[in-house]
């Protein structure tokens, strides 16, 4: 007997596991129930959409019901919002824009309702110059603001991935981008000591940024037309524009499954196995909307990403057809544009390895993109994040070029249970445009099993300030025109070319805290002075990653 | 008591070995023979220089004898020849420029001797004409004549990575170029279902090509200057030109070592274990001039490739100086650039598995670089090998964007021992810009699992010639307008979008060879068929695959 599948939203997740449910079996009745007027559409691009990078619309719908019909026999119905579920019945209930209330039975009921922009409870919020962007009714109302050029300025709440491609496209389009983000810094999967090249690239490119100020409240101004509104932070400022984006993160959109007896986790997530059961037999969930396991930690979390849903989708319609597929948690590999800049992180940042009180060490390199010698090499920040026996636990890039394959390689390496040892002995594709014949992430691998054997000891940016001078020194083992150019204060110069002659100037006593551009020379200079009988460290990824820390 | 170590050869694996070494030993004395001018350079960038995009001949020199003495404590001695080794007394003799010949004596020897062009014993081949190219003052001889105009007519012999990057850079000067390959195909590391996009870009380019056809002689023609060589071939074609690149590929630089005592491979490679060391204690071998072992198969070969040279040079110092480090083996990751075009490979083609009874299975996909809605987007072709139980052996992918990515994403997958179904589950990053939130290496994953499970069955475009008409059928689903642009000869038009109406139309008996554009549709077309009581198969990568195969 045919099965019949009852799905709740009709994008990344739904629309996923409605695909592979059709697949594995010709015979199921299968609908999408989906509350606003679109299945199947590119949440991911809505940003590139208001800012014209994606300039025809119609691109970003991948699927539309009809397509769905014709294609998987699939019954998609828009405008349909599922007010309750019953799952002692196996049924649902459904407000219909054409057809009123009613319910629909299920086998099998799969709940994909991702999440939805968070509102903060404050003064003046719901103001119709305040938009959030979720869909794509969403992003044609913001767009039809910016395309009647009513925005002249905009504030952007939130420096989160949303905010933040929304900053940059708002600021393509010609407008005046305020940026406020409450946390010291933007974009948290980001340790502080590498995010500042993200801020700096923004700053750089004309948005204006807000750190650490919390919005209090937002006040309408001005005459219904050409009318302004305000924003008040904690610090006392007061801003004025005539868009506000909020964008301060995502919550489940769960409401409708009150009464469902369904398992929530502390922030309101659906609980589920990792066959995507959650605890009310024959109803599965997968997206936005659910908790997951951290990869990394094992931890419970939420990772709102689409990656994670479609994949969760396609494990859902498996185990709904009998096929035994698990979803094995997400590391949160995640990446961003910010104009010409990539950011991009996967697995562990050190806040959250702070936070559950696991022990890391981390290095800092800044390997070329490509072979140097080669035309267009820039760069790249990677900070990678090991335990004591060398497993990899997360890393971090910033860069023009080649940020994303580094972080896939070590995504890769995370997923697989890899170590620097083996970070170290990748086999990566090398010609001078694409890489180095010693990849950026060996490299890496190179320095962390340094480290781990103790043939260097690291110091990072935020330990100088500790720095006892009576009992230490920081050396500068630059050129002098690199010094004079700029340098840590209070450091000392003292090339590396010329160290080896000059060792008798150094006080045996003391130690050495050395530093070079990049870290490589300045190891260099560790590794004689240890063996010259000296006590030193060298600055994990040197002035470099002193300038960005600093930033 | 310091050691003294003597390495032979100073790029790749001598001058690596040579800086881990004094990292690692502060005390060691170490001696650099090079036979040629330069130590440390970029033999990678050279196709780059003759062709002027590499513009700046210094950027070619990493480090010069001086930087090696004043970072490293390093006594490089150029145009110093070792002519022969005595590993019983443990002393080399040297043939150098201005010291004449002596002898060095040593604790450890280090051989990183690479490897050479091959010349091949034909009439004519010592022509002043005919360039090989391996080093700083090949790359100048070749430009000078490119530079002074004496070539407007240029035949490369040879089709591997260094003929093809020739071919490229000398058609960027402008000039008229052929490459002629004896085997059937170009580029023997990609199997011949992939390699002709790179031949087609090639010509598309404006370099002719010649395949199948062997070298059988040169004869100079015309009066010195301005004189031509001809080139005659197998086939009797004759060609003529100014200059003649000879890249039929290398074989080691062993000659000096034929009375040492040291062992060789069939194909005359030193022999070394996984800590680099030779039969002959105290001697050490890394880069081209060694045999290593397949990562993938455990067989012997050679993999004259830089990064392996670079990290075998790192083990060599490892183990002199107590390290336990080990070489693993190669993979043979490798990558070019054709004009826009990009070519990688890793691991295992077809043709080293059949070679070896290894049996595998094989798919093809042709996924998007990055989001298709988001500009710029251009499709991969990615083929995957992997055995019964799912391991991955081997990748290759040509394409314009994201090439490097993805394989280098499945080498970790490789190196790491990973399967089909990891390459399934990797969380890598994904905005639009960068990647699908099904990146291209998952869909290779999803369509191998489907594969294995035998939810799928392929066929590859080779097998179309033996279909049995009476038996099968060659069902086209693509559109209408698509079928008539082109399509396999004698298939059948039955678009995806009414097949399952249409179905009463198909003959039960007869199977059913489903093909699409990539195969997305024909895998849908025949998951319906199957599950509707027909016979069916989809063709591997479908008509993308096809037109590719059959160029
Ligand atoms: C602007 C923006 C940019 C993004 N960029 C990226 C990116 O670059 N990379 C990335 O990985 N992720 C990105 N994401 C996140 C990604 O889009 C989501 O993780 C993914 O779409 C989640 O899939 P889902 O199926 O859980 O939820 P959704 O895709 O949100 O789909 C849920 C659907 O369910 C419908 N629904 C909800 N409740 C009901 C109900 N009761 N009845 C009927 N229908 C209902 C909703 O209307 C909605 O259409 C972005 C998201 C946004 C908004
Ligand atoms: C044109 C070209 C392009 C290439 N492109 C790439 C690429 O894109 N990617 C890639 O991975 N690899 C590439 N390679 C291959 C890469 O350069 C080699 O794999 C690597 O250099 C091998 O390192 P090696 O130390 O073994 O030998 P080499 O780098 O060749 O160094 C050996 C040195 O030893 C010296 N020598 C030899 N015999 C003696 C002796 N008896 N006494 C003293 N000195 C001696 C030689 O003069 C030579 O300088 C390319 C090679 C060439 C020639
Ligand atoms: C598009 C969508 C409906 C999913 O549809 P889908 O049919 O699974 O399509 P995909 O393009 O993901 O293709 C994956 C399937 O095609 C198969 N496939 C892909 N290329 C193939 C090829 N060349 N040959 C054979 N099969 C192929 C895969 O194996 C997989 O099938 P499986 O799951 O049965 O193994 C759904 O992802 C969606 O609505 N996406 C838009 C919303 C969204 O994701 N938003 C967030 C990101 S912006
Ligand atoms: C350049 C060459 C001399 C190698 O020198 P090297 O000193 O090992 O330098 P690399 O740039 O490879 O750097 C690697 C070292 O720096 C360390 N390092 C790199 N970045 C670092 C950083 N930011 N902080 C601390 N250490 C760093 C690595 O750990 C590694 O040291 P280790 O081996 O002791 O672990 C040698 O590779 C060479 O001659 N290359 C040119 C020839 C060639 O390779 N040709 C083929 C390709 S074109």
């Amino acid at each position: 007997m045919s099965k019949k599948v009852v799905i709740v939203g009709g994008v990344a997740g739904g629309a996923s596991t409605a695909a592979r449910l059709r697949r594995l079996d010709e015979q199921a009745e299968i609908i999408i129930f989906e509350r606003d007027g679109y299945i199947s559409f590119a949440n991911c691009g809505l940003p590139y959409y208001v800012g014209e990078t994606i300039v025809e619309r119609e691109n970003l719908i991948l699927q539309t019901p009809e397509m769905m019909q014709n294609r998987f026999n699939i019954d998609a119905r828009l405008h349909s919002e599922v007010v309750a579920v019953d799952g002692v019945q196996k049924k649902v209930t459904v407000k219909s824009a054409d057809r009123g209330s009613y319910e629909e039975t299920y086998d099998v009921l799969v709940l994909a309702p991702g999440a939805k922009p968070f509102i903060p409870p404050i003064a003046g919020v719901h103001s119709d110059k305040i938009y959030t962007l979720r869909n794509i009714p969403d992003a044609d109302r913001i767009k039809a603001a910016v395309d009647q050029k009513r925005v002249h300025r905009a504030v952007v709440i939130g420096g989160g991935f949303i905010g933040v491609e929304m900053a940059e496209n708002l600021c393509d389009r010609g407008i005046d981008v305020t940026l406020v983000e409450a946390a010291p810094h933007i974009l948290m999967p980001f340790d502080d000591d590498m995010v500042t090249t993200a801020e700096k690239e923004l700053e750089e490119r004309g948005v204006r940024l807000i750190l650490g100020d919390g919005v209090q409240g937002f006040a309408e101004q001005g005459a219904a037309e050409t009318s302004e509104i305000e924003v008040a932070l904690s610090s006392g400022t007061r801003l004025t524009a005539e868009m506000i984006i909020l964008a301060i993160g995502v919550k489940p959109d769960v409401e409708f499954l009150k009464d469902s007896g369904l398992k929530f986790g502390p922030r309101g997530h659906l609980i589920v196995n990792e066959h995507m059961q959650t605890n009310i037999e024959n109803i599965y969930a997968v997206g936005d909307a659910i908790q997951v396991i951290d990869f990394v930690n094992g931890s419970e979390t939420a990772i709102p990403l689409a990656g994670p849903a479609n994949k969760q989708g396609r494990i859902a319609a498996d185990n709904i057809c009998g096929i035994d597929s698990v979803f094995r948690g997400s590391q949160g590999t995640s990446i961003i544009k910010i104009f010409g800049l990539t950011g991009a992180v996967t697995g562990n940042n050190e806040r959250t390895l702070r936070r559950l009180g696991i022990a890391y060490r981390v290095v800092h390199v800044h390997p070329n993109s490509h072979a140097s010698y080669y035309p267009g090499a820039s760069p790249i920040a990677l900070k990678v994040i090991f335990d004591e026996k060398g497993k990899v636990l997360g890393a971090q890039a910033f860069g023009y070029d080649g940020v994303d394959k580094r972080i896939d390689v070590i995504a890769t390496v995370i997923r697989m249970g890899g170590t620097v040892d083996d970070l170290k002995e990748l086999e990566l594709s090398y010609a001078p445009p694409y890489s180095s014949a010693k990849d950026p992430v060996n490299m890496a691998g190179f320095l962390a099993e340094n480290l781990l054997a103790s043939r260097t000891d690291l110091f990072v940016t935020s330990e100088i300030d500790q720095i006892d001078r009576e009992k230490a020194v920081l050396l500068d083992v630059r050129s002098e025109l690199e010094y004079e150019t700029g340098h840590i204060p209070g450091s000392v110069l003292l090339p590396l070319e010329v160290l080896r002659q000059r060792l008798d100037e150094l006080d045996p006593v003391k130690e050495y805290w050395v530093y070079c551009r990049v870290g490589f020379r300045g190891y260099l200079a560790e590794r004689i002075l240890k063996q010259r009988g000296f006590k030193a460290k060298n600055l994990s990824g040197g002035y470099s990653s002193y300038e960005i820390a600093q930033y």
